[in-house]
């Protein structure tokens, strides 16, 4: 067999095991794994190396209009770079449906965006605000049937919060299809009301945002979102859950066999809300939502990243410049409910991940490559990525486990003025990075070219035979014929 | 010291206790106790009976006008004397606002509608389905100095359901002064969805409306109000709870310490969704919401009340006659959701819960004074009322636990032509109620004059200094100055 | 009437209520209960004042040889007089069989300490170390017929420990003759191996009595006793409960149904570990077993204080002087391990609880009520105590609410030479204790005469007919005559 | 590159991915793994089949005698066939030490009977029964020095059970050297108190020996060995878990990320105690311990088996004729006491697992590889086995998904003369098993020869260093200079 490149020497590794050997690619696949490969036009040396399957980012929003207009500083080329960067080989941003827009209108903007600049292969998650019957009905399933299998939705946010009834017709709809639904799920309610009070009391500095929107509001929100997804017969996708109740309600539900998932965010292992009350501004870059939280939330949350609660963990890029193209695009010095919303982390996600998760022993290096890649790919469908088999993508980062760096937001390759991750030393980072077997990072270079990366259709997403039902759901009642969606 | 009447020789039981010995009532009140009292005006011999404080229906529809302007069968003559056959010797209907309406006409309509005809001592519960700024800055305050200091809201009804903001405005404003809210927590949009896939499938039949509720509905609503309360740091009364998975959600409640109160209703102890499959339109008698669930939920809800997860047991008494005049004021066979919702059981609340519960052994005779009586008062301020000490009003009813009868429309003294309980063998029946002192049923007489009862001006609700607080809220927090309502 | 004596003016509390009025006393019994009671052959003025049921302490040692011969300080005179003025009106020692001993031997060795010098009415709780067939099958149902109806049985220490075999016979023959079977649950084999590893490394300070116990021991025994309990369908009453875990483990079983009864101490809730590293031998002041444990510790505690999962709070008064006659019986500075095991505490009890309890916010006046002397009465069968109403003994405590002392070890009234809440202020105070309507402690004076203290025969313990069975055991199964005891 | 065997065409599986291709194996190895692969010394279709990761058996009772003399019906030689038949490639029998035996003669035995007639390869688990020092400090180390690094148990049996001392002592052991303790968790106490019972009541018959082994002598017994494991920080395999509690507590120290594992077998999820009532004594034929449960046991052992609860499901093989030899060695219709305890199951476990599990929808193909060979050999230390990766063992069954069999005793190559799974309809069969590239079943054939399996050296078992600490154990505290082991 003729191989266009052997990476050889390595340890590879899977979400259960490791092993010593080579790997041989063709056509830009995985065409052989051996003890020995010997040959190749290439041969790359991993010895003394971890070679794994390269990461999936699975939330990130990339060339995005808010729904007040505002767009990320990162488009599909700094993004995509940025991610390679961080040790990814492919990821799924946001494309995002404004009211009144159609399916299909969204999909080609964001493929105009995506596909003359992508240095990484691609997929969508579309985001639904306005499910009219048109595009429950119509549109959605087109899109489905393209390869976009994922969609995300608002419970909060006047301008995206669907409602339940909303959210109970989309997730029929993809129940149907074979779709997975996401949400953010914030009580949009509690956090307006929280607006409000703290308006009153003239409380606007941005320490006020981790008040406002309170850990209980997202907890409300997840646990009605899986009791509306368990209704349905649906399965859900939770995104970036921060707080401790909001994961055991997600670590309950799977016990119970539902099939929901769930991600959480480096920022909720890494930083606090006493971030948010940094001299001056500097709270601003540390503005997300749902918000930081506390110490013992962070151990909380790796606990449930470790025990397997959480499907993956994800960056949920959301880059906008400390200046007035980003955070502050409303103003210099606004109250909290103007700066804008979201923290950079394409790059930090997999070595943060690493350094704090595998290096520091909370997590094994085969769930930090189920965490990293493996589970999203088969969350959403990629059917030939996140693992290391023949047959498979050629999507490999080839990681040095001991080089040790510290974070600088030059680092971070991104459009971004700033990194909240600044400073940080960590230790175990990637130092090769392929997408289809073609080299795209190496040595701290580019070697890309903008544009390579390809739209990647993904799989329908199928709930088990096995996920219970709600009784009055129950075919076996003796309530007779019965509305199971 | 001269008494108007001497209860002697039975046997007294408080919700801890129960002692041997003569009650002494003058004035209307409990004048004294003891061992043995000579004299007294009237002597009234409970030898070889129970003597306990009389019951206080917490929860029923007397007078009452639905949203849709449907009239309950009862009216307060009728109401207050099946209350009063049913062992009861005050009650707590409610006083319903309609959109638009002031909280002071809603007031005067129903004072009208009970002054001149009640034979028990009442007072309303307000249900507010239009929480304007007007309603809840001066008119509910005003309420609550009335001493009418508890209030329902609806998560579910399209023109009750105040939703989440709604429910956290009125529940600030109840912490404030001193309320206490009470919650139909059913997901609106979930009954909604599942009424219009069950119309799409022409399934109409009176046992679809246990479908149509399903009890994940409730769970969730429960759920949601729990937090909402939380949240502002409120209490709550939720009404009906009807679901092992509702009833959980109050015992981990009440474990953490919030201030959440519940109760149960006898129809989901003693009846299932299996009654609204009865022959041709039979069901549409058990059609009440919640709606009957099965008997796995009958054991759970016993055992909640018997581990005091449940303040009380109420009837929640909506009376529609089996007629064009109630249950089929829309039609003679109209679909399920066009058939009047609720079931009378003023009458029958407490003999059910005497037989099934102490008599079955399922619950101790102490036990059922409290979910009968005291708690009720405790908990809805009726400071003069629920306990038999001195001072005290000396409403009381004698009971004969050995007393067997078949539970009949007849034996219920309401306005209506059906009782859900017909043909129930129950053990352990109320032989004299007694209001203020004055006997207002005895041998299976009513002894009362039409209009005898009072309003009773109720105690405010205080929130308990220890209930836990979300950290947001914590002023101990460094964020400073809170927004603590 | 004639009354011996009537209290007036004061507010008398229940476990639910409050009221206004008066007392008449009679023969030592509670006669009459009234708004206003004229007469009297001596009136006391509780005007402004609380007037409570006598506290019931529960859980003392008194003129008690340990298994190693050790006697405690105080005897029924001391310590039944240190017991009144801490607000006590009876109290429950241990009556402790040594292995070998009959339980009639034991009871008459008790009556010849306690009947001759008990200022309080009293009972035993008998220990039992030596379960065999005759204790079993005669001695242990006679003492029961003497209204002896509990009895306490270790986990822990070798000379006391009866294994699980042991327990399973004598909670059968608890539940076939109807008394209460109280348990000390540690593992002994942790505590043991604890203590080995321990002395291998030197480490014998006091503090290390906390380590030597841990937690972890004592939930495992809890786990275990219930579970021993449950499978033979008996009552239990887990003593001196002083983990999370373990109060969690009662509060899930009694929310099961099960009749699992606990107590907390105040030590559990006042001090920790920490107290166990006070300089030199200070710390042995604090050796008691299970050990203290930390703040967090204490706040669950109190949490299930407040929502019932204990039914009272008792001292565990074991008294050891801080000297050689005591704590330092086998050595002036010994191991942890030979320094005696127990802290002095029936004085302190009440005002401890009243303090930082009801003053505190942290539980109601009612509650203290039902966890300083109701619930005793009643899970111990002391028909006759625990409630002020008629026909119970006059067993009164008059409280000062405002009253605000520093606490000192003279004041105890006991044989110590120490308290462990020396120094410590509390605010409410009881400022005159009647036994039976005499009063034993008035205006900081002892009024009692040696002896005058009476033994309660105690009514049996009776399994509620609801407790849940375990399906090998249930007579519903197809496995037809089962082996239920 | 020169391969011995190429296998192509078919779909391998792994715990997380399926991929199509070809497995070149050379030397016993898989060398290498492509898309396609060319030549081979010997070339098996696998079109249309699945090439999963050979079984491996983990629980199983070969060549065995019982601490009371009796032998098992199988020898290593039939006991591996069987094996093989049912898509092994490699088991780990006990190795059982009778009291007074060294663990050195205790492996020479069983070397002895396993070397010249296995079949497969085998490892063992040691049985200690006798945790003398020397077998603690110097037997087993060495024994976990040769590879052989997990030992058995027992919480029950008098002859076996080593006590709570004896299992801190052994679980020390194992976590200072790396070694895994498996637990037979079941009361003593409590199942000899049954059997006193059952015996005095005369009830005898097969089935009261699931009355004498209640589900909450397990459940207890589980927590208790986590309870001494997590004292003394070490790892803890529960074998053969059969009830929803035991279930649950494993399921929960897995959530707090304590390393727990277990395993359940089919029997609990195939039979009921129904089975133990079959006519005559066809109910000794499903006598096992712990004993069969209930139908909805097997749903709750099902959820947990599909959401990760257990590691594994294994067969607990445990061979005894339905004869004098075996179930009835002593005497023909003995009391349940005196029937020989166990069932047959290694062939049957994965074909039923399969049917069950797999086709029925209950797991997922992918878990179905986890479950039956590579969670045991990840959790057991076989480095080289349980996966389809270069440079591993090629141990590898060929399944045809399709095809559908009756079970017959005959066909399970044991030396029994029953199976309980006779007459069971089951899809999916292994139809060629290969161990280190050999084929030693195909087509219902055996190919092997008697003698060929090797011995298999384990790797240690290490604690992952993030399991949580019992606060006692914790160096962080201040108490200093710590004792943990």
């Amino acid at each position: 067999m003729e191989f266009d490149t052997v990476i050889h020497g390595g340890t590879i590794v899977t979400p259960n095991e490791s092993w010593q050997g080579d790997i041989g690619i063709a056509g830009g696949r995985i065409a052989a794994m051996a003890e020995r490969i010997a040959g190749g036009a290439r041969r790359v040396d991993a010895g003394g190396r971890l070679v794994l399957p390269g990461g999936i980012e699975a939330h990130a929003h990339i060339a995005q209009e808010s729904s007040t207009g505002l767009m990320t500083a990162d488009d599909y080329y700094t993004g995509s770079v940025s991610a390679a960067f961080g040790g990814n080989s492919s990821f799924i941003p946001f494309a995002a449906q404004h009211r009144g827009q159609s399916v299909d209108e969204v999909i080609a903007t964001y493929d105009g965006r995506a596909a003359p600049h992508s240095v990484l292969d691609y997929s969508y998650h579309l985001i639904i605000s306005d499910p009219s019957p048109k595009v429950l009905e119509e549109e959605l399933p087109r899109a489905f049937a393209r390869g976009i299998t994922s969609f995300k939705v608002f419970m909060t946010y006047d301008l995206m919060n669907l409602g339940d009834r909303g959210m109970l017709d989309i997730l029929t709809v993809a129940r149907k299809h074979g779709a997975l639904t996401m949400v953010h799920a914030e009580n949009n309610d509690m956090v307006k009301w929280m607006n409000a009070r703290l308006a009153e009391a003239g409380l606007t500095e941005p320490k006020y945002h981790a008040v406002s929107r309170p850990g209980i509001a997202e907890a409300e929100a997840i646990n009605r979102a899986i009791s509306l997804a368990t209704l349905v017969g649906a399965g859900l996708f939770i995104v970036h859950v921060s707080t401790p109740e909001g994961a055991e309600l997600v670590a309950r539900a799977r016990a119970a066999g539902l099939p929901i998932h769930a991600e959480t965010c480096p920022q909720y292992l890494a930083f606090t809300r006493q971030d948010l009350d940094r001299p001056g501004m500097e709270g601003a870059k540390y503005i997300c939502s749902p918000p930081l939280r506390d110490a013992a939330t962070q151990d909380v949350l790796w606990r449930h990243a470790r025990i397997g609660t959480f499907d993956s963990v994800s960056s949920d890029h959301a880059p906008y410049r400390f200046d007035a193209s980003g955070k502050f695009a409303k103003g210099d010095a606004p109250p909290y409910t103007a700066i804008s919303n979201g923290m950079p982390g394409i790059a930090a996600r997999l070595p943060y991940l690493f350094s704090e998760g595998v290096v520091a022993g909370r997590i094994s290096l085969q769930h930090f490559v189920a965490l990293s890649s493996s589970n999203a790919a088969r969350v959403f469908g990629m059917e030939r990525k996140g693992a290391i088999l023949p047959g498979y993508d050629a999507d490999i980062a080839i990681w040095d486990a001991e080089e040790s760096r510290i974070v600088t937001v030059a680092d971070q390759h991104d459009a971004m003025d700033y990194t909240p991750f600044e400073g940080m030393r960590l230790t175990g980072w990637p130092v090769h990075v392929m997408s289809r077997g073609e080299t795209i990072v190496e040595g701290g270079e580019l070697r890309a070219e903008r544009g390579r990366g390809r739209f990647v259709a993904r799989a329908p997403y199928a709930v088990p035979a096995t996920a219970p039902v709600v009784p009055e759901m129950d075919p076996a009642t003796n309530f007779g014929a019965m509305i199971r969606p």
